[in-house]
């Protein structure tokens, strides 16, 4: 069977899905089915808007297994784009239908990303003849390649159901998304199949009910609109914390603006009408109306003309913890992933297009420093540029696009982490570079977004007076390294399985004392207040301790501490109060024995420098010196 | 003349000048016109909505003095009240006439305190008879008591032009306010213009401007939605990370949640329809209703719905610096005082009755706490109790709100505080205590409200579990010690003058070379440096330190760092080199020369226990110390 490609089998197993729908349901409608990395997917809809069951995937996978042992061969045709259209019409694929029509006014059916690439042909842009598909009596659309005969299709399980619409778009049909497990033996099903359930484990949303970081009231508050626990709000505040000390060091300001404006605004930015479908609909006062912004930028660009600007001052850096509030289908929202109103880690720099590259770079490294220090490694950019010979799709100005792309792509060498290039994908308004990282589940998703605009200038007047005395545009750098506060906390809940490092842990330790006894507590409360007033800075205002006095068993407590994973749990016994000192459990199940004191410094050191050591026995702990002068 | 208190001769001034404008201007009618601290107003509305200038304030000022000659007397009678209307009704004084319809069918005048005081008798209830007085042909309504004849008026300014609504309310007529300083004599007068005018050089608009501090964007944004350049936000970080550590020390948690909400959660709160008018309009998403929230105790409720409480778990205390939107008629917005959004220094604490007087008292040290920091000395509490005769105006649970008084008032006079009961003023869920401060504009103001709550605990159901098993309803204290953001920042500007201490200035320290010279740029650099490096902890991720790169003479740099209220100015002159030491100007223009190392030190100690030393020559910085085990 290793003869093909897997991804060839893959989709040559959905193709057998769909034969064997095919079969079993009248009137099944597809749209399009693509191999996945695990499998493939295919998009249906049954007559009446039919829905499918466990079982009737059970029986689906029946009939697959039936029409392997047939062999039936994949015979594949090429024919006149008009003939294919007349031939999907007959046999009532509405969907191939409208995709062949796109084909062929178009060139692509490439409008949205959900559609799949099996067909969409970008390069093309005349296309008069289409391949077709045949395995058994099932026709389908399809570029190919395929493997010979339906004996050669992989070890497959149906695993799950999904709704997706059509196209993507909400007011289009929804249809059932199935999704099945596929390899090229079933031992590789089964270890995926575990691994996914492990996975399920570590999604946001399952760890944030569990450990009561966030949730939703969809009945009195509405969906998508995030309440954040107090555990919740620490990981929001240390995020902060973190950016507002990088940014500093990089010497941004910040700022803060409103959370509305008149439409006027969003009208100059181009917001109003281009942007409108994703706005929240307009409030109106004393006979205005008013929008909750989208977007952070129109009002960084209205803080940037309350003054002029000389060359000698740029560039300028506005960083604002934004709030933004997008319109988003209820369908569309998945936990913190994508919700209705969400914080961005966002800044804007104003500068002088000699000082861009280096800006682009800086910002770069600061994206860089916050992957290292959450040790995310599997990250790489991803430059997307205009397609150069439909410029004028874009802004009418080919030059500055391509001044543009040579800052950035300068930026990019100069750094020297791993980028990719694709065509066709840029804003309208300038290049931008995408943070691509890869979250727990093995999605790939975008954290982040960079971009080089030179379009905000001319729509709002951004100038600065050159050493000429003449005024000249700026360019606009917009990133927001931490994407939303909701976005990135999602991923950092998953990518630690909410076992966090010291210092972004809701609680960081808990104090226990083996046994019911006056003295212990006295003296299990004195070591609570030696350490609460230690003057260990954190972002919630000091270092984020509790004294359990519950009356459960020692190991009870020890358990409910781990289970609720705090990093450190100090045992208090006997021995420790007359010795003046404290047990710690790490998190590694070892206990040291340390003073009050040393557990303080080791404490302080810890969460000052953002570090991870609940599992470390013994910690050096360097001084903190003030560098010479 | 000082046979008279300087209230009545104020007040009976206030009536000289009504006569002169009767004498003047046909068909002026009359609103109130109380006495003020300074003098008096009077709101009048002239013929065909005519408005008034400066000369006309003049020769209304000329007449006054002609009648003052005059030595015209007061005389009092005392009417039927129904006669009393016919007498005003005839006079055309529309106005005087619905205050009389309002003290005949309601005994009282005073539901909005815009009204003034002079006619309003809370504790009449059935009124017959009304006193007018006469001055010449004037004829009005008032309780008196006056002087004997206008001879004995005062000296008088009339001082300015405000626009009101009649009985403070946007939808009734807009009257003129015209105000008036009156004093015994003369020099008194021009002392009070001379203060008033310095004490304009405070309003905060006019620092805020002066400063760049914040604005607002009329045209594009709209009106009271401000902007915080990077020089105002660090107000409002700075007081954020001192309530951080604050609410920290007294157990509270940090919670994060939406600016909006169906408007279901504002039904079950009682806010739609009872605070609608102060709401903004709502927002359409998918076919329902959302509402920006005016307050965040509806979301802080759902907070404490998110789990079930236990009585040893309690209180609960959540904090967050929430923003709210309030609908505020364009005309009545007033720089950050008033705003259409606000940031609130927000907090509610879910107790059990027996924690609900300790509680109270920590709260009210709270609040002594950053009065104490801020050096306000002017303040005081304002206990609204229920009008006990009345209480089912209120909840008609008289017992609660008895219960509830009791504890307020014990948690009063526990915490040792000054403080007034005002009978009749409570909110209608439970007292309230107001706390008054004094402005460096002489006006009393509320800066913060705390109430005890009983009503919430109804209608959201707040309960927790007790020790008997059974659920019990919680109390629940509302408290926003610095009030907004925008507020207290207003308060301070002009508390501060807009020279602030090192910790919450906008730049805390200055380098200046003392000539363009290449060597003494590259120790100015490596003192900057060093200092910006040195761990200086503040709201904004680290010191606020600027190198002065322009090319002005050193007076030129040393005064234009002083306008900007710098506190330190660091001065670098080529003896400092040499010595590698840095010469500092003082806030009181003192020079003091120390190493880099020690200012560091210096700059550190005053930051971290936010003092003000800016102008002392010498401090003795104690080390931090961990306190001993």
């Amino acid at each position: 069977m290793a003869q093909f490609p897997i991804d060839t089998v893959r989709h040559s197993t959905a193709h057998l899905m769909a034969a064997a729908i095919d079969r079993l349901y009248k009137d099944a409608r597809f749209g399009v089915g693509p191999a996945l990395k695990n499998g493939f997917y295919y998009d249906v809809r049954l007559a009446e808007g039919k829905t499918l069951v466990e079982e009737d995937l059970q029986a689906i996978e029946k009939e697959m297994a039936r029409m392997k042992q047939e062999k039936l061969p994949y015979i594949r045709s090429e024919l006149p784009i008009d003939e294919a259209i007349q031939l999907m019409e007959k046999r009532g694929q509405i969907y191939k239908v409208e995709l062949l029509n796109l084909l062929k006014t178009k060139g692509s059916t490439a409008v949205s990303k959900e559609v799949g690439d099996e067909i969409a042909d970008p390069e093309a842009t005349k296309i008069t003849h289409v391949s077709v598909y045949a395995l058994g009596e099932f026709i389908d659309l399809c570029r190919g390649p395929h493997v010979e005969h339906s004996g050669q299709t992989g070890a497959v399980k149906l695993s799950n159901i999904a709704a997706a619409y059509w196209r993507g778009n909400a007011k289009n049909d929804t249809m059932l998304r199935i999704y099945g497990l596929c390899f090229e033996d079933f031992k590789e099903v089964k270890a995926e199949e575990k691994r996914l359930e492990e996975l399920k484990e570590c999604d946001h949303r399952k760890l944030g009910a569990k450990h009561n970081l966030f949730f939703f009231e969809p009945n009195e508050v509405g969906v998508g609109l995030g309440f954040w626990t107090p555990a919740g709000t620490v990981l929001r505040k240390e995020l902060e914390k973190l950016a507002t000390e990088c940014e500093h060091r990089d010497g941004y300001e910040m700022i803060c603006t409103p959370e509305l404006a008149r439409e006027a605004l969003y009208h100059r930015s181009g917001h109003l009408p281009y942007y409108e479908a994703d706005m929240y609909n307009p409030i109106e006062i004393e006979g205005e109306n008013y929008r909750l912004r989208p977007m952070n930028c129109p009002h960084h660009h209205m803080m940037y003309l309350n003054k002029l600007w000389s060359y000698r001052e740029l560039p300028a850096k506005f960083a604002e913890y934004g709030k933004v509030f997008r319109y988003e289908p209820s369908g569309a929202l998945t936990g913190l992933m994508r919700t209705r109103g969400f914080c961005q880690n966002d800044a804007h720099i104003y500068c002088r297009p000699d000082q861009a590259k280096d800006l682009f770079v800086e910002v770069m490294h600061l994206h860089a420093h916050y992957y290292d220090l959450f040790g995310i490694k599997d990250y790489y950019m991803r430059l997307s540029l205009p397609d150069l010979d439909k410029l004028d799709k874009y802004v009418n100005e080919p030059q500055k696009w391509l001044d543009a792309v040579d800052i950035i792509r300068a930026a990019m060498k100069e750094s020297g982490y791993r980028y990719q290039e694709v065509q066709g994908e840029a804003a309208f308004y300038g290049p931008k570079v995408d943070f691509q990282i890869v979250n727990a589940l093995g999605n790939e998703f975008t954290i982040s977004t960079n971009q080089l605009d030179f379009y905000a200038s001319q729509r709002f007047g951004l100038e600065y007076q050159g050493e000429d005395g003449a005024k000249h545009p700026v360019y606009v750098i917009h990133r927001a390294p931490l994407g939303s506060h909701e976005r990135f906390a999602a991923f950092l809940i998953e990518h630690y399985k909410a076992v966090f490092p010291t210092w972004l842990a809701p609680e960081q330790v808990r104090i226990i004392t083996v046994a019911e006894d006056d003295q212990l507590k006295v003296y299990a409360k004195r070591v609570y207040d030696y350490l609460f007033n230690a003057n260990i800075t954190t972002a919630t205002g000091g270092l984020r301790i509790k004294l359990d006095k519950t009356n459960e068993t020692l190991n009870k407590k020890v358990r409910t501490a781990q289970q609720e994973r705090v990093p450190y749990i100090v045992v208090i016994g006997k021995r420790e109060m007359e010795e003046n000192t404290i047990a710690i459990r790490l998190r590694n199940n070892k206990t040291i024995t340390v003073t009050p004191a040393d557990f303080a410094a080791r404490l302080k050191y810890e969460i000052a420098n953002r570090l991870d050591l609940a599992a470390e026995e013994s910690v050096e702990i360097k001084p903190e010196v003030l560098r010479e002068f």
